[in-house]
């Protein structure tokens, strides 16, 4: 069955895909509202794997309320939160039979309730899959440092493909770089560069 | 790593331990108070797999209070809920260093929430996985259809190895035939006979 997984080669959506690889036939979906390049990041880490990859185009007016919401807010986590939404929204359009993302129990954003679930599942007739939603932290670490090869950094070092990298870069095209910093928590970020398949 | 799975042969802990195999080396672990020899349904399930199988026994005082608790509530939603975190915690007492069981995420009972997981690893220092969390019905129908080999029925003739067969026996043995198909709605029941490896 096919299965179209937002992918980010961040390492959590790299071990989701580990982790739904022996059930469905996997491809690496990388959501991009078209300002920057990075999703070419997860093309390059997708093309080590036997995984298929592709991308999906988001709708540059989320980007645009995303923006707005972060200078209201002063922080990422309602913005995050409304792009990941859309952007499975988008996926569940596609032709795939099952949908999923890397979200993890002990994620606050992006999260996704069991009413958002059901209804994405009634509304667009897909299976969503979180398949690391019940994986701690501890347990997504070690298998992570078991499965997956990373590099790891401050964000601004970082060269994954997620939404976090184009919203700060629209952010810094209309406020300035410091906008970024005081609006973006320094965080370790990690990058996928290969699997070693389990 | 080693990793105990709470295991009844029923097709969402089955399934569990075909979404595990990838990442864990896991031992099918079925808890029994000793009151029937149910586990040996589990036993012959997981003698036609690689997986390892042992059982794990429970305290008998919980088997009373579970009684005791359907009889005051007249359904069994709360009786199997505490038997299932019993069963947990004994589980995490055990030399694994990582546990889980086949909750899923429509499942009302037994259910872990993020916090009861959080409190488990911390005290025993265990990783607690529930990898069918993320998983609704429908995906959860499709991948037995796909993986497993079932045979379903009303509760009272599928021989499985849950909690569930224990605590009938004992109500019965104390109230009778009838107080058990009062309290235990007629449901849909499954076993898995045998595993298609992914």
């Amino acid at each position: 069955m096919d299965l179209g997984l937002l992918y980010s080669a961040g390492k959590d959506s790299s071990l989701a895909a580990l982790a739904l690889d022996s059930f469905y036939d996997v491809t690496l979906v990388t959501a991009t509202f078209g300002i920057t390049d990075d999703w070419k990041h997860a093309e390059r880490t997708a093309e080590t794997t036997a995984f298929d990859f592709r991308t999906l185009e988001l709708n540059p007016d989320i980007a645009n309320a995303a923006v707005e919401q972060l200078r209201t807010d002063g922080f990422p986590r309602n913005a995050i939160q409304s792009v990941h939404l859309h952007a499975l929204e988008q996926l569940a359009s596609e032709e795939f039979a099952a949908i999923a993302d890397g979200t993890r129990r002990d994620d606050r954003v992006p999260s996704v309730s069991r009413a958002q679930a059901q209804s994405l599942e009634d509304r667009h007739g897909v299976d969503y899959i979180a398949p690391l939603s019940g994986f701690g932290r501890g347990a997504v670490d070690r298998l992570v440092s078991a499965h997956l090869d990373v590099e790891s950094g401050p964000s601004e070092n970082i060269s994954k493909a997620d939404y976090e990298a184009e919203l700060r870069a629209l952010l810094a095209e209309r406020d300035g770089k410091a906008a970024v910093s005081e609006i973006f928590p320094d965080h370790e970020q990690t990058y996928v560069t290969g699997f070693n398949s389990p």
